[in-house]
């Protein structure tokens, strides 16, 4: 089994995107019995970085698909449950698109479910001792359009492939000027290994994989 | 040199006190060419802690003291400024004691200095990649009294030694079950090792040593 | 023209329940030339509440309805823009249920969008000198139940009804025993008033109301 | 009995200083039956301020003397416990200029008591139904200093008049592009006038004072 992870180039005038920090340190990573993890970075630029997701996927063709971003100010791991279908944000993407209430999909639902295991998620990466919770909005920047997008695109696959979103906290190192909460990288990209596998067990609910670390 | 670290027992229903977590992995550590650390356990009891740390200080006379605490709700590793002469809290300490603007010693002045490199310490924790910053209340629960104690303590011994408050943020573990910042017991333990070295550097000014890593 | 604002019951412990307190004190009010207000009261117990909103609704047949939640933590007034089909919680209701991942309504969409003028009502709330922002997410609790109930029951009615929810914060006698932000009660009413005759407005374009202080 | 209170003018961009909104509606009321207020407006200049408070004391010569600043980001009013004898901010008073680990009074001693009767002013306070904690650091930006001042002044001048500092949220209006909790000015302003009806009647314990309303 294969599961695709996506993080975000820096946005803005930052250094460092933690999202992309954590899945580039997962790329090509045994991290199950079967699964095997790949990581793909995408642009913070409306409508580019959905498309880019989606060709990754097409080549790589991965059972299970994480997005990943980074939500500053939060404090745990948040999968993400739902996806609206709405961007809106007065900050402009890295192209310096500013978008306001600008439909995604313009014959779409107002919102997507995430199909992944959310609850399972929430509960592996808190086994792990990480703080973890699930969250009930992305936001309507970017990362929500990239998670929208992608469960349009799952929705119409036809295949029983699964995805989802995870939003994580800044790494210490963007915290030295801003008074803000953080985690570790490597918590980080533990917690995200585990829900990359437990998203894959939940594709094959009879098999429990020993993973690998 | 030695430097004596503190930290402090458990606190009510916790399984865990970080402060105590991380300053006993650095019990008998040379952390630097002749910089030497030592631990010590404060129960969190008015009156018991600050004896217990001034028994400590009488038997391995160290040059620096860095007494420890737990800050839940802080993001930084935070050394302290000032001790106040009062202890007041709505909550009791480990032995069941409540105290409401008690004086700690009855001819004391209203504050005591930490005399901790305080600022360079700050930096030397930043130039880690470690979020941390200068705080101006250590509060009124026992983190200060054992504050107030020692300062007074040392102002009174008539030697040239030095001594301080840090506080530190929770660890992971204790923010699974509620919302709240954390730092990883090894960022802490980093920051607290660099802490000692920065504040050992700071009596022997012409001296720059060399970290043991 | 009509329009109904709901408020909940004190919900657990509480003896108050500031969205009662204030939408009770709109009841009956004239607050634009041609804009009556009225006032009706839930049980913050999953579907009990939105079967009485529903019964208002039918008896007082508004244009606008308004529902309104306590959102303890926030520091503005928060018209919300989507509904989810979800009800989760951990604390239990007034009747002690307590629900995890149950689909609101079992054919219903994944969302539904408010159909009041959120954006304009924002504006009009920070026009008053009151604060006031968008929020994407009104919680999985009894609110986003009442708030979804409330669109789906709107949008099957055939009729050019709108309705949505807005969650205002603590008022300040809520807030002595626990830190958190709050609002005045009469800043709270004042800004509801303003968001019921812009929510009328928004149906009559070509004409704009003066409101009645 | 006289009661002095001191308000900052606006700090920087803002047009607008809450503490200086709030004594000025106070100057010249009668707070109880021989309670008499007074407001001063001082500058957000480190050196500045605390002279003309002390040159209004001599003018006025109050029997209690309460200055008042804004803490942007607090919940409550806070009557300051302690003020600390030291300058220290990154950011520069409204003449531009940065003072760091700066001594206010040479000789004076680390701190002074606030000789408010502060835990009484907190519980008449929230007894009105109004957010009130008691709070362990003014910090050390031109609020502590004005503080400081006060308090070594009042030390010399061999009277028994009392003095301290309140700290107070912002009001509505600086919070429309922020998000950042608040407290309307006629919560601050009442409050204000509970604490100086509080402080005058603790020089007079014998007699309470009815208040005017």
């Amino acid at each position: 089994m294969r599961v695709l992870l996506s993080g975000f180039a820096p946005y803005g005038e930052d250094h460092v995107n933690p999202s992309w920090e954590a899945v580039r340190r997962l790329d090509g990573i045994q991290a199950a019995e079967n699964v095997t993890l790949f990581a793909t970075r995408l642009p913070v630029v409306y409508g580019e970085a959905i498309k880019r997701l989606i060709s990754s996927i097409r080549v790589i063709r991965p059972e299970v698909t994480i997005a990943v971003g980074q939500a500053g100010g939060r404090m745990q791991i948040t999968p993400e449950r739902v996806a609206i279908n709405v961007s809106d944000a007065p900050i402009p993407d890295n192209a310096g698109r500013v978008l306001t209430d600008k439909v995604i999909i313009s014959d779409g639902p107002a919102a997507y479910w995430s199909t992944l295991p959310v609850r399972k998620i929430v509960r592996a990466i808190k086994d792990l001792g990480i703080p973890a919770g699930l969250s009930n909005t992305a936001g309507t920047f970017v990362c929500n359009q990239v998670f929208y997008g992608l469960m349009h695109e799952l929705s119409h696959s036809g295949q029983t492939k699964i995805g989802g979103f995870i939003h994580i906290p800044y790494i210490p190192e963007q915290t030295l000027d801003k008074l803000a909460p953080c985690l570790s990288l490597d918590t980080i990209t533990k917690a995200l290994k585990r829900a990359a596998v437990v998203s894959a067990e939940a594709l094959m609910p009879e098999h429990k994989f020993t993973e690998i670390n």
